[in-house]
């Protein structure tokens, strides 16, 4: 299937579309990239790649089909040389409704197996290859920019925390919705969200109540670091963070990716001892000896050539 | 003991009470509930226990007597079917002043030991049973919701990182007091404060230098997530947050909050597994086709009848 | 090289100098304080030690003296029983451009090795060391405060992330500049700065973005407690700060320090077991007595005479 | 109940009996000492407690009454100046059968709850507090000293790998039965037998296919550290190591065995310095000065009297 | 590429074929199974899946075809409700050789990348992906039953501390040969090793002299846990074991596996708890009826028809 | 003080001296290597350093310079690129009687502080400090092999569970002595020894009686990896030894032992992350080439001239 995809990348990876016209892009109607159904990919800008949720219909509601896309998706970034970060948002009205209930309650709702045990034990596997469709996220090496409009419910907010950076529009609001539907949250957010936000008490609250945070709180509390007036500021915003990140070294920024999430799970002084060992290849990279000669001559880092990665 | 316990919840276990009157009940001055002598227990509504710091006279600082009760209280509230959240305000002028060093002097200031090691020895295994204190608040599958007026001082911080969701008043104010009376806060708040809010450089401040810290700076830095303009509004805050949560399914809830406290000791990759083996026994439950049926018929969460946890 | 050092601290260390001539003692232009060539010390009040970046001229940028001074100068500070309270902040118009390139270059832009994985045991061992430049700040176990004013770069947040409290001016500016030169930050700031402020979303732009945070955004977000609007009240604020800090139990303030460091790498229950034995031998200190007398009494802690530590 | 317990002890607490005589007392046929139904507690010898499983007629196995009474006896144990060092062992002809499947089948073979959920519930807390049965012995600060002839079967493998030191007859085998009743063993063999034996490859194949080890392999792969010819021979010895272990310093011998059991959980750098700060306070006792004196007077520990702990 | 190996393994299995014919074909020269190249995969009982490295006339030496089949055939067997157990075992003279040097080198000894850091990248990349070939062992939660004759040599010795169980034939000898060819063995051997055996002088020994160790010397240090005459009685053996592994609950065998690779990488407590979570749905399965029913009846596990998992 | 250690190392370096004259060497009586007092350097064979505990008419007891000594000469190897393995042993009748109680018992018996917590707070900056004595052994990258004849009590088996290969003679007996003297060993003994024997029973044992292991007990579990007959016998051995792995590619070697450790102290997956970033670079060393090479032309890695490291 991996062809496919490729294929897809390449029938859509466009010249360099600067300005106004790469954000309308981003916003274009132009449905699902084959073979996904539920994903558009474009490349509004150089070494830029656009994931786009894409069943507007459906208010981008997860269904059977995304769970395994998200992954086949990201599997493919990880290692396209012609990609240096992605910037993912939602087609429509808004970001997402989360899971999509009708096609997916089959699973979830009746359960099957033998005996309980035997039910669990097929739930675990399920559940486990759920996770791995936000995890994917964190594992590519690219950072992740993530803008949300409209709503981002449940299976969204999963999904958002997985990813690097979180941008919203003003009419944008967060529902960690599971408690409401009888289960707790168990494809991320109980795992990564309190380690996103800096209020313990808040993380709780939103989890056990369900209730809604619209933008101003998100910004606050550090859920999202930028808030747009709307979708198309929020997009050619979220693509000039994208084209900052994408000018720089390959090598300095997916290094930075990795170590700081390596950091978020272990003492500072594994960090420490990791980061080391890691940057004793890295630091032999020509891009330091560019970067150092570009910014001597006072250029910008989006002059320097960097090889790719 | 625990007979006499379950006789006095039993005892205080009235109707349902809506709005003012449940508010009215939560601060009843009718003393503590026997056989504690510092804590009143109350049920202002359906699922709801409310625990009262009870020594309005002694500003509910914490004497012996104390630290046992609330083990005590909060073991029985654990096992409690009746309960699905609990509130935990003080009663009279203020939330609580903290340890009442009169009555706890001569544990730490003369502890006994035939030498300096036996001493230490002594005095370890009295310390740790003063964190557990507050560690069966975290303990307990219940969320904990805390009110506070007044001041928290000391050991009430202690008290309150313990909880899960922080709520004040306009007139409160927080004080990490332990380094004024010589020693590093040994229950609880060195080790919780700093993942409860997201400011480090504060964390180490309010530590070092005990100063006050007030209800905005409080709703700030995170550690609250509401003020409220007097203890009435906020006991009214309090009881429609605690129904909120009271409303929905048991098992969604308190897994929610296992999870939650999981995740902050343990990486993701660890907290997502332990996720997955808790939810596939989770997820066979009824609540999530009664709570996905209500949803479809448009109900909410507090008309649908789940069964005891 | 220790009595040199020890020699130096002695000569700066004058009598107690209160308010405002204290402050001007702190910006003093008397020079690096021999045996040291890029660092000032003096000593502004009893028990404070002011460490002054002091290479002016080159705008505080860390050379390779700087590496070595910053380690003999703590490890020094850690064992000195006059000071229990460390202010840091740099000289002339900047706290400090990071890294200074031109001197350190030959280091990494061209480290040397037979071959290349000889090349990389080298820089490994370089790294390491650099590392242990601020790590000596986090294991000197008296509370570090930092000031910063004007810009503070690269190698600068890497410092101040391993200080304990951090304050800085309405003009100052922080930027984590390593991804511009080519290479993922090393030296501390991908290890600490996830869990100093409350924002993984803002924490991950900085990084990958190595844009510039102003002195607002550094406050709202919690890298700094206090935002003063010039040099002179930031430095005012730093040694009250400090005298605070300075006038409580040593035994109280330095274990709350090393308390606080050791629940950021450890789960809540480790923490506690620690922080129990810990404090078994601590609470036999006079200072309890001697605090809880003068708190009875209405005293300051400032009237109370601890022994050193 | 804590002082029926007492009560007990004290009046089971006799005179020194050195030799024979002791191990007599230890075999002795005299029923379960109330208020235990299965437990027979003795004191052979100065500062040793006996705790014998005594449920003959039953080959030990482990009953409801069983479970709670380990539970309160090291409880009580763990608190008791008198004693030192316990020696557990079994009545009768084995040591024990395990589980009482009769007694105990309808905790786990008819498990309650409302719905699958609910019963997984149950069951978890069901675990947890059977799980705190054999964790006890390893909480409590004494070394445990176990003595096994016969069998030990399923849930006694579990209560062995939770002692200090294992001893065996000749004729002693062991049993993870718990596959062949098609549940996987949750009460500690699978967490402590790992760290216990050497050989991974054999803990694996006792723990899957339930093979009975018999008393020259369990010394061998270090299960045991030593073989008797019979359980007389075995008691005898049991009682002579007890009484080296009870003939030295309480602070030394209970700081070791609370320091190993940290390590095995704890990596070497978290270790050394949990164990620095647990020394900084035991180091100061006059236990180092009388043993050292001793040492220098040729004398034997058993000579020097040490305070109680 | 699923569905083929599906059909090879339909294809290939056969009646249950009891004892000796059942070494035979487990002996069998047939050639790898297609899709494989590599391996040859057939069923000698039921349940059973023998897994036969197959490439005799190059001494089973793993070139880069194996490295993939490896995961493939492990996936494959994982979801696989047909096997309960899996053996490994080598065609042809000996187990293996190891790494095919010939077909491998370019990617170890000619890396490529467009400087030192990329070659890294790459490295890395390649690196994890071949550590999976052995990790999948260890995550498919079927037991693996390992059977070495002749040599085992480098790579070799990584798949076997992958393995479950450990069985070799008198004339086996093992080499960590890694350091010989001027590299520190990375794919599991300095990971999992030291866990496995219980002589930690030793497996530096190993690891750093390469020197080879035999049959008797593994036994005695726990590498195996048995050693046969010759391979047609070791893999009687092994089937033997295999199959009493097989007759077993799956539920209880599965978790068994499962939580004993959970307890070597958490501590005592952190793996008890994640037990009583697996067991709270697991003890909810009819196979603890079943087994307890055959026990009262006297029944082997043999006789017991458990459900497929 | 380093160059006056680097020019006793350049004095000490003889010529090659091949067998017994080398051996003969490593036990001369020359005496301690200044500027040490308790420690001989000497250098047996190219790239063999061989450190001797020179105290032999005080039996090699660890005299306060000893402690300092130990971790001077153990930071010179660590980067002597002339080394590339270190051989331990003791000078005299025994390889140490441990920690010199005449000498430092002022610090341990008569610890000085004005409060009891100020006595705590030095002592356990003294523990560090000598628990560094020993981690510095293992933090040096050379496999360091000890050979242990007559006694090695107390600290000395704190020192030898800190290397990495040990060996002994017949008569060699190891005492675990701590309790014997009041404390429990805080040096590194109980941290490190259960990771490396395989009897945890054993482990305990040893520990908590102070009992006598003999070589063969020490050999069956694991303790030494081989006994020789006498200390000449032992000597060349452990040459040989070191000279094996002296002959390898030091990057393979050194990378192996810095892994072996971290595998130790972290769970599998993570250590697999660790080794795959580590070797990233580790496999671009011209050493592999080499040794392919030597191994395809049939050479003894002996032969091949590896770059210094």
């Amino acid at each position: 299937m991996a062809h496919l995809v490729s294929a897809a990348f390449v029938r859509n990876r466009g010249l360099f579309l600067p300005g106004l016209r790469a954000v309308r892009e981003m916003s274009s109607q132009g449905g699902p990239t084959p073979p996904f159904s539920t994903l558009s990919i474009s490349h509004p800008a150089s070494m830029i790649t656009h994931v786009e949720l894409y069943r507007p219909e459906k208010r981008n509601a997860m269904n059977r089909a995304f769970w395994s896309e998200m992954v086949e998706c990201f599997s493919q970034i990880a290692v396209d040389a012609e990609c240096r970060v992605v910037v993912v948002s939602g087609a429509g009205k808004i970001f997402t409704a989360g899971i999509d209930l009708m096609d997916m309650s089959s699973d979830f709702i009746q359960p099957v197996g033998d005996d309980s045990a035997r039910t669990s034990w097929n739930l675990r596997r399920l559940i486990a290859k759920y996770q791995e469709t936000f995890s994917v996220i964190e594992k590519c090496p690219k950072p992740v920019v993530v803008a949300v409009h409209g709503a981002c419910i449940g299976g969204g907010v999963d999904l958002i925390t997985a990813c690097d950076i979180r941008l919203c529009t003003q009419d944008a609001w967060f529902q960690v919705k599971e408690v409401d539907i009888g289960l707790a949250a168990d494809v991320g957010t109980l795992q990564r969200l309190p380690s996103v936000i800096g209020s313990r008490s808040l993380v709780n609250e939103l989890a056990l109540t369900a209730r809604k945070m619209y933008s101003d709180e998100a910004k606050t509390c550090g859920l999202v670091s930028r808030v747009f007036p709307d979708k198309e500021a929020m997009l050619a915003g979220a693509l000039e963070l994208a084209g900052e990140i994408a000018a720089r070294s390959p090598v300095a920024v997916q290094g930075t990716k990795i170590n700081l999430i390596y950091s978020r799970d272990h003492s500072v002084a594994d960090s420490l001892d990791y980061m080391a060992t890691w940057n004793m290849s890295m630091l032999q990279t020509q891009d330091v000896l560019k970067s150092a000669q570009a910014a001597i001559e006072k250029k910008s880092p989006k002059e320097v050539p960097f090889s790719k990665l």
